[in-house]
């Protein structure tokens, strides 16, 4: 298997080379000014590691890793707007840095380049790529809304939170090695395998990014832990603890959550914890990400390929995920 | 040929039976509601008349002619947030009643629908019909980018416009028919000549819309003359007489530009008006949109069809253009 560095150095590279005209301006700068904002491109690389589990001729696999990333960049580009975001990745967002309707619009042409991309791949995969592909674009805008949703919503369930991370951010990875596979060569059933396995690993590592943003090392983890305290963030563990929570602790909870008092996010976050704690909210977090991990394993393990190869597509797995927005 | 207007009813039929899924209910219901606000659904109409100059079959030529139609609906729900649009043909746009956020993520998603409604082709048609649709679609981007851009801009040529018009809105008239055509099974030369033939008719007719603007039949016309003049709309007729104007007229023109004054509405449409007589700017409206016709004309007759055909080709489009938005 090829040394994950060197796939993210060709990508990299690649993605600088994508020939986008220079007119009109404000349409094409933002593109190119989104791509080299940078990123791990864990996509491309999923993509590139799943067609070499069953081909070392990696070269029919760029081209899809490299319509994923400029897919995952147009989502990006879009949520930006809608979530309002004025940094991403320490550098001003399009809509900040330009505005909101060329970030619309650039957003718009990313998709268009995205779906140029996909298409080349060999004839004969055009079909099962794009059925991929774009039933995937479709779920990761569901999973968009579903989180916009939540945002107004007093009563969402731990089955919706799962079904919202799976779409939003989960099943982009399983269609990255899903395609990359196809390209590849292997067989549906196994492409389908190596779907499921990415997926479910994806949901663990969104479960295992709520747990660390609250019992992370902060300075491992490069920010502060609490964050998703502060903000009331619906994350899994806040999720549980409602539903767990008796009458009094609820209350407490809602009173907290009502708090947005700057001077108290210290005692927000150690109370918070406090109940967390006495609500066993980590171990359930822990046993649901296993759970997923897993399942994940259990697909990895069906694959028809070396016990080498799994275990290289497990550990670049984790090395990928971890933090990874 | 079929009658244009039991092919609108076939396409309004199998466009409100497109089957999107209830839920997010705030992804979806903006997409049935922007489907359902109608439109003359010019456009798949060509693209079922372009397979129809080569095939009586028609059904293959649906999921594509569907495709088109969303497609410039998602270009409408987008453009809309950019303009900042109330209302969409005495409705309200699917940003006022919903919001934006909404309406950019139900845009998203009608984008992906229009793809897979695209790759519902022939497999030996998808790469080409793809292809085409691809890059139509970034060049619709481009022309709406031109077109924001025009309004910041003083100096606007008339190239310039051309192009916009062209990018904005002819090349989607000529994708349709081409599409329709390689689906029906014409040879790459033949498509290429209607997808000139349309547009052409597309920069002919924009070009007529903006001089029925200012010398169209105001009962007929369904709306005021001269309201392009009084929003100092960058139209050919315009652009043109900036360009023929000298500098004592430039500074009338100009002044009159400056005038937001309800008042003195009717006093700046008469003024322009005799100022475009002065500069003979009617000429060279008719002049530019007969060279496009022509243009459409000659490569109507390149074509290996019947002259009937070519008839009804030529009196469908003109029915169909005619104050299309």
């Amino acid at each position: 298997m090829s040394d994950i560095k060197s796939l993210q150095q060709t990508i990299e590279k690649e993605l600088q080379q994508l020939n986008f005209p220079t007119q009109p301006k404000d349409l094409y700068e933002p593109i190119r000014y989104m791509l080299s904002v940078g990123g791990k491109r864990m996509r491309p690389v999923l993509v590139m590691m799943g067609c070499e589990l069953f081909n070392n001729d990696l070269h029919q696999a760029l081209p899809p890793a490299l319509g994923i990333e400029v897919f995952h960049n147009f989502t990006l580009l879009h949520d930006d707007i809608m979530d309002n975001a004025p940094l991403r990745r320490t550098k001003p967002t399009v809509h900040n840095k330009w505005n909101s309707n060329i970030a619309i619009l650039s957003g718009d042409v990313m998709f268009v380049k995205a779906c140029q991309l996909m298409m080349k791949v060999n004839e004969k995969n055009i079909q099962s790529v794009m059925d991929i592909f774009l039933r995937t674009a479709t779920e990761v805008c569901e999973g968009q809304q579903m989180d916009m949703d939540f945002e107004q919503s007093t009563d969402v369930s731990i089955a919706d939170y799962l079904k919202m991370i799976e779409l939003k951010t989960a099943v982009l990875l399983g269609c990255s090695l899903q395609i990359g596979a196809i390209v590849g060569g292997a067989d549906q059933s196994q492409a389908k395998d190596l779907y499921e396995f990415g997926k479910n690993i994806g949901i663990a590592f969104q479960l295992q990014d709520d747990l660390l943003d609250v019992y992370g090392d902060a300075e491992k983890f490069g920010k502060q832990t609490g964050g998703d305290i502060i903000a009331n963030k619906k994350t899994f563990l806040l999720l549980k603890a409602k539903e767990l929570a008796n009458s009094e602790q609820l209350s407490v909870l809602n009173q907290w959550i009502k708090t947005t008092d700057e001077e108290q996010e210290q005692q927000k976050i150690k109370t918070i914890k406090a109940l967390f704690d006495v609500l066993e909210i980590r171990k359930y977090a822990e046993q649901e990400m296993e759970s997923h991990y897993n399942n994940a394993i259990k697909h990895l393990n069906a694959l028809d390929i070396s016990s080498a190869k799994k275990a290289s597509l497990e550990k670049f797995s984790e090395q990928l995920m971890v933090r990874e927005a």
